[in-house]
């Protein structure tokens, strides 16, 4: 059985759960408490010194960010075009984990942190980060349904959660027209899950 | 001829000469000249609407991140070894991959762009970050030689660079004696290349 260490309200942990209910693959969900600060504990930390969540674990093998899960996820259970084995293909999907690590986690994933949990990160550079990122998604998203290879991909559960979630983050999606067209695909798909405030 | 659209001093592109240098990998560099803001003419933006290096372009197909680049080059340039096949190496690098576009990007590397380059970025925050990150790598490369799979792959050229240009940004590796042993055996591999300051 695959255990994932999950918050119901992190996007990071939304992203695994969304790939595994697209694909078909069962996990066995393992809450962490954050609020008791349960990250923060010896047997947590004992798994993953990062003190992070999501944390999967799957026949020996610990993975502690998000974007590895989504691969190993994908590649090793999910159906073929969640991650195809080609160079080329692979590259063009790493191109949007880059994304969603970097621009999209300290952008609108950041405001969300400090409009919905308080968190003491500055409130502005995230909004201007955004308003940097994703008018290039945006533009991107205009003369395709996907983010890569025409079909749904690990780059578009990535991405999903934190831009769907923005508006939490006082990050409004009206001027992105495509970007809300690309939400309301992934809304359509078979087996898709949802979240709190999604 | 694989093209790379290239800045000396930039460490995203640096991580790919590095790659390419250890794995043997000829690319036509194609320098780009950010002073004269080469990056944001209209020839550049056609290439790359997100007016940034490195670029990569190679038998039609075009990369904006790093982290791609490397994926694509060792996937499909490299001996076996810097990106393997299968689902768990993949997943495990591309912990690293998110690291370094996330933690490393938003930390040691905007340290120095603000010391360096006078880019108005949060120093202070970037040391905050820095703090948090660079123990746990210190403490990860305590028990092992290389970041993953007991040998030098794609997840030691993505951090490399901002981790050894981290004292640019006045952040002393002096704490951290086993990333110090960890730079020491990337300069010492075979193919090894340098660049201004490391």
């Amino acid at each position: 059985m695959i255990h994932l260490y999950d918050v119901e309200l992190s996007g990071n942990c939304y992203k695994v759960r969304l790939l595994a209910a697209l694909a078909g693959i069962p996990l066995a969900l393992c809450p962490v408490d954050l609020a008791a600060g349960e990250q923060l504990s010896e047997p947590f930390r004992a798994m993953n010194p990062w003190r992070q969540v999501p944390l999967l674990v799957d026949d020996g093998l610990v993975l502690r960010d998000s974007h590895a899960i989504l691969v190993y996820l994908a590649a090793r259970h999910a159906p073929a075009g969640w991650w195809p084995a080609d160079a080329a293909s692979q590259a063009r999907i790493v191109q949007w984990l880059s994304t969603s690590a970097g621009e999209i986690q300290h952008g609108p994933a950041s405001a969300r942190l400090v409009e919905k949990f308080g968190y003491q990160l500055d409130h502005a550079e995230a909004v201007r980060r955004s308003a940097v990122v994703l008018p290039l998604i945006d533009d991107h998203l205009a003369s395709r349904d996907w983010l890569e290879l025409d079909r749904p991909t690990v780059a578009d559960c990535a991405l999903f959660p934190y831009i769907a979630w923005a508006p939490e983050g006082r990050i409004g999606l009206e001027p992105y027209p495509a970007i809300r067209a690309w939400i309301d695909r992934i809304k359509a798909l078979p087996g898709f899950l949802t979240a709190p405030g999604i």
